[in-house]
């Protein structure tokens, strides 16, 4: 698909340079673009690019200068990252190759479950009995739904998702392929002999709306009651959420972070790759925990802990600083004692 | 389903006070709790929840006061969160909505598979050839079992995991969505030109009775012999436990920690989230491994060890102890120099 | 299977000591050997059991000294651990159960897409439309590969794996279970109330030739271009590959390590597991990045770095050790502050 620049030059209410015929096919990164190219310069640290790469047409600032011998056209707007993204919009919603609604003949549906109109429904779905699915949901192949799950409205599950019995996802939420919601919390008895027996986890997984859930991430049911994904809130991949655990509104998970039983977050949580958190504690609101922490002591909202165990964001730097310093300081140490000693 | 406080005295042999027609129609923590809920408290860190908390029928020790303006019926006992315990096995059993038997019309056996009486067997699950399956066994939607493949009796398989061929797994146990077991492990031989050659991974995966595995975790298939996982071993979710590692019985695992190859531990040993431990060592009876630790080093029955590296666990705690004190322990030694200096 | 001491010695050009007629039925490591069994010995940590293992043939070099009361036969080679490797693919290559061709009945396959010769298609696996596939490709059970994908030549994808639309894999290829290749990128845009805004992922993943993945491993698709993994790259199990990181040729990657977007990896670099690298770094040729590290700055070619943030990892050592002595120095320094006020 070929676009001109005098036609992206009025979606994008933009003030057009060069030539208006200039046509792209493609959208690019400025370090790999060519003349068929689509690009943006939007960070200051990448403005170099404007001397050298080639580009069929640029979309930049209102004062960025570039090499005309490159570059066909530009397209110049006050706030070049907010019009970038509203084109990658639209360019995502014509390149989508997803299906959006029909029923594959060999999926399967369970007894009693209801669907909305336009349901997607992909070849080796699996869904249970009892199941209810709001309208405009997209059920990508091979994903597996338990007996009595809700799914609210244009909700999207891609491939190989696990839906354990009696949860609930919200509306416009998006989950990435192989996540599971739902299984049993990690909850054991322990007995006289030193072995462990199962304790039944009767609850359920609740989610808001407007979701996201990456790859790969395990969201585990409560022993009773719900564990909690409230509204807004967004998961990366290959994260470990316990039983019970209650995650706020608007809160921000990078990979690999693991949560432990029943902690409650409040909204607008901040959580790095790989950090760690023990059961049973309360973090308040936007509270920002560094990647690889270890949270093992309730924390205060607003506040930026990092470190192993985590402590106050500026007290860790200043320890990673003095630590630094630590092999001079036991060289400098001995020549006092030295000192001492001849004195 | 509506239960009346003087059916549960019975069923719990415990001593009734206030209403024995109060009902209740769910279970829910004392702090979600209303008229229509059925609680307990065991654990002194909530007693407080007994003067506020609203609640059809409170579970309690034989002396705890409660408010009995907001709860109607309590059921007193010795051991609560035993009664609990029991209460919490017949609640799961009453609501289980779980198929028990059957086999789903759209799911795919292969050649010369067997298998025992009652199986359960979920649309889209699909057995290899040559595939043992013992009695009760319940293989939910969309799982894929590989040739040869043995599962014992009473065992259950969720959606989505996937068990290569030859591998075994024991009786009564459970392993939840997206857990892969006997993929091949990490085994490849460096080249003259710097690329990696692939080492067949020739082995299996051996699994005890009574083992539960969280959701997406991984055991690798041996390169030599089997990987071994013992009885009576429970894992959390997103492990990582590498070729030819071996488990022993009764061992406990927290989510995302991370084994390397031919480890090998004793019985009863617990680690934490998000630790790992490194390849070809000794791991002894009863060890507790902190979450987080690096384990580097082959550790002796009984001990108790975290940090990064992995020490004693009392050594540990007394370093972060004084690396606390390090940055005003800096300022010190300046003020010790100056006053050497001053003399 | 029987193979006797004396064929062996043909296929392994070793020299034959001990009775020619030696039969073995099994291969097993040395410390779990009996008289059936064939077992190597390459490594010096293990020598010892040369003196106390039954085993029907032993692979060793041209000198090493082992019982002959109870081993019955020994092959000699100069390099036993090559040799043993060339004895495992034949072994590999004669035990494999996998199927190696036919399209199961209960797959489904869209319109438009092609494939070539000797495609092996598990049941329920389900391939999207306009799929180009290479010629003897493996797709076990219950794969899911969605519009526009391509898959090389000779490449594997065990069951349930899933690969998004449009993502690009190599030829010679092995993708475990449960990973997902090309899920959207974690990118959200803040909103002024505390919310976030998609960012639509418009690229896809390219993966090169000879490259292996582990089981439940996450590569996201690109922001905008590609996701790339390099020639013969390997990466283990649980591992979040982000958007738009580019990993160099032959690099290798052990398990659940985190690499977050946009940064860039050259050609033979090695990452510890659980390593976390942040986002935009450019990390050189043959980087080692020890396991656990959190790697937060650009590094250059050749470097060894350890620890958190990581840093050379000589001088990472050196501060762990000085931490160690921390504790004495504290008391070292009251000494020397007592000694001043006595002066």
């Amino acid at each position: 698909m070929e676009i001109k620049a005098r036609d992206l030059a009025v979606v994008l209410n933009a003030k057009l340079e060069g030539n208006p015929e200039a046509t792209v096919t493609k959208l690019a990164k400025i370090e790999e673009a060519d003349e068929q190219s689509f690009c943006f310069l939007a960070n200051p640290k990448y403005y170099h690019y404007a001397q050298t790469a080639k580009a069929g047409i640029l979309l930049c600032d209102e004062t960025l200068e570039y090499n005309t011998a490159n570059i066909a056209a530009a397209l110049r707007v006050k706030e070049p990252y907010q019009a970038f993204q509203k084109l990658m919009e639209l360019y995502a919603a014509m390149n989508s190759s997803e299906k959006t609604s029909g029923i594959a003949k060999q999926s399967y549906i369970g007894q009693k479950s209801t669907y909305g109109e336009n349901l997607y429904l992909g070849a080796f779905a699996s869904i249970g009995d009892y199941v209810q699915i709001g309208k405009n949901v997209k059920i990508h192949a091979n994903v597996s739904i338990g007996d009595h799950a809700v799914i609210g409205d244009n909700t999207t599950l891609y491939s190989q998702v696990s839906v354990y019995h009696h949860c609930k996802i919200g509306a416009n939420c998006i989950i990435h392929s192989g996540s599971v919601i739902g299984s049993d919390g990690f909850g054991f008895a322990p007995q006289a002999d030193g072995s462990y027996k199962k304790i039944p986890q009767t609850g359920n997984v609740e989610i808001g709306d407007n979701v996201e859930i990456g790859a790969n991430t395990c969201i585990d049911r409560a022993v009773i009651g719900s564990t909690k994904i409230g509204n807004g809130v967004k998961l990366d991949n290959l994260i470990q959420v316990a039983h019970n655990v209650e995650i706020g509104d608007h809160s921000v998970i990078a990979a690999q972070a693991g949560i432990s039983g029943s902690t409650k977050f409040g909204k607008y949580v901040l959580i790095g790759g790989q950090a760690g958190i023990t059961g049973h504690l309360n973090i308040g609101d936007g509270v920002k925990i560094q990647a690889q922490a270890a949270v093992i002591r309730d924390v205060e909202s607003g506040k930026g802990i990092s470190g192993v165990p985590a402590i106050d964001a500026r007290e860790h730097y200043r320890q990673l600083a003095a630590i630094k310093q630590l092999p001079d300081l036991i060289k400098k140490i001995k020549e006092l004692e030295k000192k001492l000693e001849d004195q």
